[in-house]
């Protein structure tokens, strides 16, 4: 399983992704899902991916070798194209070419073509968005009413993320609430492991302002673990008693 | 969709559920998902449904015609069985009866017989239990490990019983912590819906503590959610910002 997230708020973009992959419960691996294509003060994209692993690396060579695009003939990657919403596209185009590739044989034998991808950045003078790419290659983007976007096992973290996250948020905040979702997802659910890869971008700078991995040792992400677990702990333990029970 | 929660602490049982059902989403209805079979002094048992609506009230009313046994003759209901793990078993078979008469026509359909039960409570002087009864008719048990149960949709607010529930805490506590993993649900699942149903029974006690609905109206309840919402607030606030970011 994988758990990453977006989140695009007024002043930036952070995007957060787990590294465990496994093929049954018995085949545990690290692997990087969250990639960064920046030319700094000319672009800054994160891209991270859940479900098949194959797919998942296949998407990525297939974009750094890049797609001639139909209309123009021009030879297409993150790298060159002009805008968000070209970069969406290209992702679009490059998982339905794996898709062309290695759908049919992943259903013989019952499997399901089975990618998602966080898509967020900035290039040049356009806006930063974040989208969500679908397995069929279509997409659907993060909006100010809903400034999060989520794939792989995304339920435990949501909670924190609905109550806290708003397009309003600081980018220093939303990568903080970004982190404590991560966390509340690696408590509940095992296949989503440490380390975790981070990236962050402040809007118009087109540059990331974090590029990092954290990992078990971290002292900041440890700190964070314990503070919010005591917090929770204080927090259920300030709500007075119910009143049904008074009896006992 | 459904949200039940059992949990089996050191001195007795809480057991809470939603109301909420949907045939698709324009189809919401409230029916009550949680039963109480109570002899007060002799026995207090709550058993709770999630699944199929039709298969989980045939069930009830098969338990409430009663089941011959195979090898007493005796007609069995909650009313009669002589501990838990008995009545554990007549839930089985009771679910094992519906699969006979409607599981076929089911399938047929294309519809899964899809019925999960929480089972939870005490007889006389045997022990306090609590049990999951699977559509098979199978059953796993609440353990001191272990101490609570969930069916329908349970990620949402498992984080906050990982985080904080134990065999060792108080029934009181049980109870409130129940009550915000309900919250955590009806906040981010919106085919989870009040009321809520809630049952708690101290060991030994052998009736109902509680036996109560939780309205959209009810002071504690709303005061619950304002409580941890504002707690949660204050405890992402009081951690620091990540160090990654801070040269922002």
């Amino acid at each position: 399983m994988t758990y990453c997230v977006g989140i695009l708020v007024h002043n930036g973009l952070v995007m957060i992704a787990d590294t465990r992959t496994n093929a049954g419960i018995d085949n545990i691996a690290t692997f990087r899902k969250l990639h960064v294509f920046e030319m700094p003060g000319e672009r800054a994209i994160g891209l991270a991916t859940s479900g098949n692993l194959s797919v998942s690396q296949s998407v990525l060579s297939v974009l750094e070798e890049g797609i001639a695009n139909p209309e123009t003939g021009q030879v297409e990657t993150l790298y060159n194209v002009q805008n968000m919403f070209q970069a969406a596209h290209l992702v679009g185009r490059a998982i339905r070419r794996v898709f062309e590739v290695d759908g049919a044989s992943l259903e013989q034998h019952g499997l399901r073509f089975d990618i998602k991808v966080l898509l967020g950045g900035q290039i040049g003078h356009t806006p930063m968005r974040l989208f969500h790419v679908y397995s069929e290659g279509n997409a659907i983007e993060a909006t100010v009413d809903t400034p999060f976007l989520q794939i792989g096992e995304p339920k435990y973290g949501k909670p924190i993320l609905d109550r806290a996250m708003s397009h309003e948020v600081d980018i220093r905040d939303a990568l903080k609430i970004g982190l404590i979702s991560m966390d509340s997802t690696l408590q509940s659910n095992l296949s989503v492991g440490l380390p975790v890869d981070v990236f962050v971008a402040q809007r118009d700078e087109l540059k990331a302002a974090v590029r990092c991995r954290i990992t078990e040792q971290d002292a900041y992400f440890r700190d964070l673990r314990e503070r919010w677990s005591s917090a929770l702990r204080a927090a259920h333990q300030s709500i007075p008693h119910p009143p049904y029970i008074e009896n006992i």
